[in-house]
């Protein structure tokens, strides 16, 4: 009873937190946006894709999580992209007061969008909000059409599913037409994106989508 | 203050839980493994290639352990291979008391093997002791070479790692020796494995490092 009460309570804080960065990204008039992936799935090299493909003009910002290394941040840094690295050494998932942190070492009040790429992992980090204004879903072709039933949570709670590393489809036995139906069962108002950061494949539509969903956002708060 | 202690308690709670399972499982003969890594790097194929390599005398059971669905139980039911299913609704990880429950559907005293398939999870399930004799690693050449230094908790905590998909490495930039490096850099004495399940290249190593591990604890209890 103790614990079930004190586990309350921790996510009671964490909710605040997480409402705080809202109001914080708000104030700024940058959008957040929450990429969850398993490890490997492609995560950075989707952000690469967006930043390549978006107009010169829209400023994107970057908050890295991993367990270790700041090698991530260190790929955006390349490409001029303003990172941050959070290393959360055991940890699973980011939490709201880590990405609290995180962002005011970045001048927010000069972006348009902030993403924020959570630790690799398809379960912990879906359960946690961070105060974005919508979860990003990556799935690599490489990782099997049966996952979007095995693993619902991200799939029920994504606003947008990029479906990475589809030139791999010719040599894998992802079934695309069984993948599209479980996700439909599951949450029949996802989009899914088919990208291949590989070939440039869906990377536009990555980007337009991106586009469009800031838009939206800072038109609302208007 | 009292979060930590109860946290501190319940993991004592959870390590008493994995110590009956190691003994449960020591009475009925039976060695446990660990198997652990991303959703999607091949865990269920890698059980299936073990029990098509090893001889036919050799008994395996499994715990297999998802969010949802029985879909790798049945996998193996279709072999033959007893199966019991864990579905952790939104547990990212097995827990020994889950492991005791599925432990006594199976008639593991007629058992050689038990090979526990842990959620598909790169981070939690190392830090839970389930009474096994070993971790075994899984990594798929699909997650990328830098996975070691950006997720080094299974690395460091495993018996043996299969490098899975090496079929893969022909259409991916995976930096086999930098890979190697890394490994060696975060755990000296990490065997590593390099398994394809689509072509059987590596299965033949995996199923006699199975024989051999499964030998020497049984032995050693004699």
């Amino acid at each position: 009873m103790v614990r079930v009460a004190i586990k309350r309570d921790v996510l009671e804080m964490e909710n605040r937190q997480a409402e705080a960065n809202r109001r914080y990204f708000s104030r700024r008039g940058v959008v957040a946006l929450n990429l969850i992936g398993s490890p490997g799935c492609g995560k950075t090299s989707l952000i690469e894709a967006a930043h390549r493909r978006l107009p010169r003009s829209f400023r994107l910002m970057v908050i890295e999580g991993d367990l270790a290394t700041d090698k991530d941040a260190r790929r955006l840094k390349k490409l001029k992209i303003p990172a941050v690295q959070i290393n959360t050494g055991q940890g699973c998932h980011l939490t709201p007061g880590m990405v609290a942190a995180a962002a005011r070492k970045l001048p927010l009040e000069r972006a348009d969008l902030l993403i924020i790429e959570n630790i690799g992992n398809l379960v912990c980090p879906v359960n946690f909000d961070l105060g974005e204004a919508a979860k990003v879903g990556v799935l690599s072709v490489a990782e099997g059409d049966d996952k979007p039933e095995k693993y619902p949570l991200l799939f029920r709670a994504a606003e947008v599913l990029l479906l990475n590393k589809v030139d791999l489809l010719a040599v894998s036995d992802f079934r695309l037409r069984a993948f599209r139906a479980a996700v439909r069962r599951l949450n029949p108002g996802l989009r899914v994106i088919e990208v291949s950061c590989r070939t440039g494949e869906g990377t536009g539509e990555w980007a337009e989508w991106i586009r469009i969903r800031q838009k939206a956002e800072v038109g609302s708060k208007k």
